[in-house]
């Protein structure tokens, strides 16, 4: 076995099927979130981040900078130790209490990833408890795919979001053996909501344990934050919430939330959770800082909710093709790895905009994509210079569009800086541009000449 | 199947081995490091840490601290994504090419934990290499084992660092098949060193790669912190070298090093390293301090020693058993779960110093024991504190020594604070006692009327 050979062999592989994935290596700017520096290979230059998980911007708000830099002063970098051997600090047992809240329930139990929350407790629940079965929906996130993998039990997958094929496989098995159904309230990729209420029906008929991740929705949805489940009021309900504390709420760290006997039975039985170091006490103060503060503050949701809708109806209007969902995550359908890669680059390079292509293994062949998540932070401006860039794009490529989009049309002309408006950056309220001048100019021109005229596609 | 009677019996079986799992409820003092508050059932009160994995204090290093300020007001809070959707901030990038020159490797990999490191690495290696082998030693941490089980393939274990053990199991196998042989530097719970020249001798014998946990060791052996690889001269023979950012180095994450098509092999093709949120770029930053203050500073590292040797040499004096070994560990064995957790209760109440008692599973039974961990930053007077509490518990509950001890001994008239000499704290050069007065008074009276006697045991 020649090892080396064996590795750059199949990196080859990946670079044929244009799957091999190069990091956009990024400095955000806090304080001008969504803007960041991109280290190009021509160098470092501005973008506008359009594919970030840091949902709310809360990851450079005020109150968990703040968090961060006194618990840094107060008790240093790092937690020094797993939680039992010295590494628990007073700010975990704090964070622990204000998740148990936020979901209503006795008590959670932190893990250093969301990803780590999920491995650990299904793969512990499963492979602990007798004879177990786990069933799951069929497009679960890798980490909760993992954890069962994990504790080698039986797993049946059920449909997507499909409560009667949920049901099917459960009437199927031994009433008297201990079941775990597993879903997402949001998920990531097509960023479509699970029927919560109807799924914990059919489990609470069949006995069996209800496992949510709410990572896309804890502190974006429901009055205080507390996710889907306390959206649709059925946060009671679930036997297990499972959460992250690296997206909305801007920070690291993930978490299950249940009652006292099972999160003490995680943390005594999980090697995943025993075994590692624990998040910094500096982290876990940012994260309360923010979990506090969407708890009583709606603002940030509604600002977000207010711009994704204007994504998607400036996306309408150029007949940009999206998946339609009642979430804040928008798939612009590409369904070509090659290509998406190509808008993506061109994005970055033409229009100083960083959306990551979405491609195989983390979707479907034949449905890669560009996932955008509009910010509160995005300004109209922002928005404008997103939907002319995609729009002109389009054009050039010859992508497909959904539907019929004529000179004239008032996208044509939205570009705040390039547009053939030619506004001042300034007077739009546009601090700076993304934009390159000098790459721009020809396109500009091209732009002028020739507005955007008709593709039909569905 | 009722669940939560399930979580509950099997907490209550537990609880009646001695095994439940209490965190001791902590706040570190940044800038008086081993010093800490200690939120108990009668509120608050100072401890002196003695078990924390903050190995040389560089988690309240003003350079580590001033890292990621710096970048936590120039960035913010979390990464905002995995490292391939908006994830991958400079800090990594810089960080990876630190710890690749730190190796002599050409290439790092940044990963949210040591555990997930080698669970993560040694799960996608095994898994995909077709008919891996796994050979591992007896010892290897949770983290590794949990790699390979999830990986699925078989797996050999060698005797603790025998290294013809490990000879014997390796001619066995077809010469053709891939072979990953896996051990530490340094054992954490023992603190033995692997013979890890001997071991890259043996695989390299049989065309074994070979995967060393560093965790123990970065930061603290070798002229530049590489570990116990530098320290023998050894690191260019091993496939790669796995560390953590949590212990030595104060803050948080963990890595391998290795060859750039290793690297990037499991950058591409592993789950737990894909699918999860980088670790925030303040993190990053502070780690890459961090590494570059103990790359060009040996201080600590000596300082560090020298406790270690004074700690021991105590302890020796005292007959207090512990094992030998050549790194910075200290395990006092107890071998009694009870009697372990009873020592801890009162060195925390009554001595106020905090010394986790280590029981099954993270050791075998019967090898129960109190892990101490010295560090620079704990001063003469702590160490003669923590002899003085010990010698003092072993009396009075009749611990076995390992050697005869009289009275008249030193060590009986060590404690700063309250033993015979009753000397002013101020005087010595100390802060604070840790010890609490009033609960003290009839101990100190009891030592003084009756020093130091004689207990044989071996």
């Amino acid at each position: 076995m020649n090892y080396e050979a064996f590795f750059a062999d199949q990196l080859d592989h990946l670079k044929r099927e244009g799957r091999y994935r190069v990091f956009a290596d990024l400095e955000r700017y806090a304080g001008s979130y969504p803007k960041a520096a991109y280290h190009g290979q021509q160098g470092m230059r501005d973008v506008t981040v359009w594919c970030s998980n840091d949902y709310l911007g809360m990851g450079q708000h005020a109150s968990v900078l703040a968090a961060m830099h006194e618990t840094l002063d107060k008790t240093g970098a790092g937690a020094g130790g797993t939680r039992n051997i010295s590494g628990t600090s007073h700010q975990h047992v704090l964070l622990e209490r204000e998740l148990a809240t936020l979901h209503g329930k006795e008590s959670a139990l932190l893990f250093t990833s969301g990803y780590v929350s999920n491995w650990a407790t299904l793969g512990t629940l499963a492979a602990n408890m007798p004879n177990c079965i786990v069933i799951s929906d069929e497009d679960n996130h890798a980490s909760m795919i993992e954890g069962v993998r994990h504790s080698r039990v039986e797993k049946r997958v059920f449909k997507h979001n499909d409560v009667r094929d949920l049901e099917r496989q459960l009437a199927d098995l031994d009433p008297a053996r201990p079941k775990i159904v597993m879903f997402e309230s949001v998920y990531s990729m097509d960023g479509d909501i699970a029927p919560i209420a109807e799924i914990c029906d059919v489990a609470d008929a069949y006995n069996a344990m209800t496992y949510l991740d709410e990572v896309h929705a804890v502190g974006m949805y429901g009055a205080h934050g507390g996710g889907i489940s306390e959206r649709d009021n059925v946060a009671h309900r679930l036997t297990i919430i499972e959460g992250t504390l690296a997206k909305a709420y801007g920070v690291m760290g993930g978490y299950i939330a249940g009652s006292a006997a099972l999160c003490d039975y995680v943390r005594s039985f999980s090697s995943g959770f025993i075994f590692t170091t624990a998040i910094p006490p500096a982290v876990a103060a940012g994260v309360c800082a923010s979990v506090k503060h969407l708890k009583q503050s709606s603002f940030e949701r509604e600002r977000q909710q207010d711009r994704v809708r204007r994504v998607r109806q400036g996306l309408d209007q150029l007949g940009i093709p999206h998946l339609d969902n009642d979430s804040h995550i928008i798939p612009v359908m590409v369904r070509n790895a090659v290509r998406c890669k190509e808008i993506s680059d061109r994005l970055m390079d033409e229009y100083g905009i960083y959306i990551q292509p979405i491609n195989y293994p983390t979707v479907p062949r034949g449905t890669e994509r560009l996932r955008i998540t509009p910010s509160p932070l995005h300004s109209d401006a922002d928005i404008d210079h997103l939907l002319f860039a995609l729009n002109e794009i389009w054009t050039k490529l010859g992508v497909g569009r959904s539907a019929v989009v004529g000179e004239g049309h008032p996208l044509a002309e939205l570009c705040p800086v390039v547009g053939p408006l030619q506004a001042d950056p300034a007077e739009l309220g546009v601090d700076s541009c993304p934009f390159i001048g000098d790459a721009r100019e020809g396109v500009a021109q091209e732009q002028v000449s020739a507005p955007v005229t008709t593709k039909v596609t569905t």
